[in-house]
């Protein structure tokens, strides 16, 4: 696979299963309603994880503009690639939210409110206060961005150098690192913490066919943008400042 | 272990399970009454676990006919062996829900609703809707589908090959992977994802003498028969259109 | 360690968490008040993964006179050893289930209930049929031995000699069998599928000084004795039948 | 890194998830507000988890006075190193624990019980009985420290000498443990099981000027101190009486 295809494939299949466990947990009459947030954040790490397991071999598997820019302030990934990834990651979050939204389409026409109509595609803060939302973006994202800068997957960093083989047991790290973010920092905006999981699937809630949704609410699309961005800088920052990265 | 024998007892152990976790969640007085989607999500993860961990030395493990016939149309597995593994999958389906019903018969004795008995056997959409719902188990299937195709298990795809043996924590990553789907797209249908995983059950709850128990909704049972396979040859074309498999 | 001492050492750490999590959940005013069957199984589960990991490159980690059995009939393991392991096993389990005791005793004096009281030491059926709740433990340990016949764990399986060192993740297969088992074939008798786990705290009950106690309920005592031996030969023969272990 | 600042940023990540869980948990609006004992403990277990990933490889990510004061009676550890690592992981505890307050200060704003904004600081006990208490966070810590000293984990005692790489997966089972200890003996006190995680958030809390809180119950304070130290104490007494660690 090329490096586009696998960011492709592997953040549509992030959004297939993000987007889907929201609509699962929050639209009426499926199977998972009101499953809570160990429902959520479950689904949402082992998305990252399947999406790892994929497109990790391939590009590397940053699924998220964040670890892109991140590992390229960090000096581990060329800034000439980043235009491609963030590309790729934007339409694969479009389109895994648009098949998730084909999935529970009947559970979308039984639901009324509009609020749970959009969940399954944007973040929306529980407590709204731009500054505060974009401070909790900033943290939730630095957190993962550190982590992953010091952590030392074998299959992930090294690639086909890597003397022994894993195998996609090297993707559970971030996919709990990701957990982790969800059920502790994720409480107030919903954490976002990577602008195409936002973006690419606000898009969708904009332009696709919803009956009775309302507001795709692009006032706040910034936050889950930018906050991400500067995360990631800081993460990468203090990454620089501290010394390099992770004992193989 | 013969590889028949492998699927059988592998997908023995994946009903026994998976029977008996929704068994333990539906029905009543049990001790995991009301459990949650977390609870059903999780046992079926494991009991992918379980069962691959029995028979991937000896068979690969499918457990599933939609795996068979995946890597089939993928060139990874021959077709002549695949009517062998489905029947040995389907027949191990019937065993293993039906060992369930025994253990949890007398709860199936002081449970009323029909639909509640058949749970444990069957899966049932959520919103009767035959078109979404067959979409619903192609999406779910074909997750599963090109995420095996892609990842680079040492112990399932290249048996005694594997130069370290990671033991039974190879079988970790497909339970991970139902887990995600059960948990993300299993709200709409109650993912089977599974022919032998509904059909062989389904034919058990029609033969068994239930006490009080009403249908076997034959009108569905298409629909998680054929669903799984396209969902199968959807995964593989798309693997077969954007190149061969994870790198070792 | 001495293999006594590690059989000793391993079942006192399940039963001190093990009977602290069902403590934790079902006694008045603790903070896991009413946590749920995912609460329990996940607990029960981790705590055979610390069993493990202390005792298992000493003893194996049997930590269960099922498994001791179970292995012996097998061939894996010597006869003449099983005294020894079931006592060690017996007397840790008595241990565990005191310091649990001690760790809530607040809250035993705060509940009324004695059944509650109870709880955290033995199993009780939640439909109380003799034959079927025999059966029950006898198909829980079943599945429970035939895996872990089956399984390949580097380090519980071949000691000193693995090749490489999975480190205290080679005990985790172990512990997500006996979560699965939990959670799916747990929900009729609680899933004692250890004599030892069940007889010992049973004796704790008997004769510890817990304040407004009920019967330790000794016309059950039996059945989670004779099931999960029942459920080891069972298991065994199985495996006898069927061929020999893993592939490594 | 050097060892300091490991100890600092690994304690850092443990505090700002662990409050965060808790905050999410017990504030007004948050979205996992009443999310229950299964979230609480799942996050502070990954919460180890990240630590350790960041500064295993550079401190040996202890995190813990109590793990620093048990390694050096087991000799394991330079006695010398002991302030140095204890105060890094204070004050790593501050940090971390006031990132968290930032993050959910809106909703801190927005909950009007001073217990509930003491909360995700200290610890506080289920029922007060300070000899009871203190024997909770003994045991606790204990089991704690016995796992760690007994365990094998390539990465995390080892180093650099590790013949294979697990990468961040070798942080797992310190995880895990942590995790199991809070589903089962975490019921009483919360679990500090560590001084630094308990000391280090309640100065945060004395200091921060959070709106309408209330004591930070100093006459407490001195529990999740020494018991946690007496614990280790108490495993490493243990592990030398019974002989040296794990298997490689």
């Amino acid at each position: 696979m090329d490096v586009f295809v696998a960011e492709f494939v592997g953040t549509s299949l992030l959004l297939a299963t993000g987007s889907g466990v929201v609509a699962n947990v929050v639209l009426n009459q499926t199977k998972g309603n009101n499953g809570g947030w160990m429902v959520i954040t479950t689904a949402w790490a082992l998305g990252v994880f399947i999406g790892v397991v994929v497109a990790g071999p391939y590009s590397g598997a940053h699924l998220n503009p964040a670890v892109s820019v991140g590992l390229a302030i960090a000096g581990d990934f060329a800034w000439a690639m980043v235009p491609k990834y963030v590309l790729a990651q934007v339409l694969g979050a479009m389109f895994g939210s648009g098949i998730a939204w084909l999935v529970y389409k009947d559970h979308f026409d039984v639901t009324d409110d509009p609020e749970m109509k959009f969940a399954p595609f944007g973040t929306a803060p529980a407590i709204r206060n731009l500054p505060s939302n974009l401070f909790s973006e900033i943290i939730g994202t630095s957190v993962l961005i550190i982590v992953i800068l010091y952590s030392t997957e074998p299959i992930i960093q090294d690639g086909a150098d890597t003397p022994i083989g894993l195998g996609s047991l090297g993707a559970l790290p971030v996919a709990f690192l990701v957990w982790v973010i969800g059920l502790s920092l994720g409480g107030t905006t919903g954490y976002a913490i990577n602008p195409a999981r936002d973006l690419g699937p606000r898009i969708m809630h904009q332009i696709l066919p919803i009956k009775g949704k309302g507001t795709s609410d692009w006032a706040y699309s910034w936050v889950p943008i930018l906050g991400p961005i500067l995360g990631a800088a800081l993460a990468a920052g203090i990454y620089l400042l501290l010394g390099a990265g992770g004992m193989v």
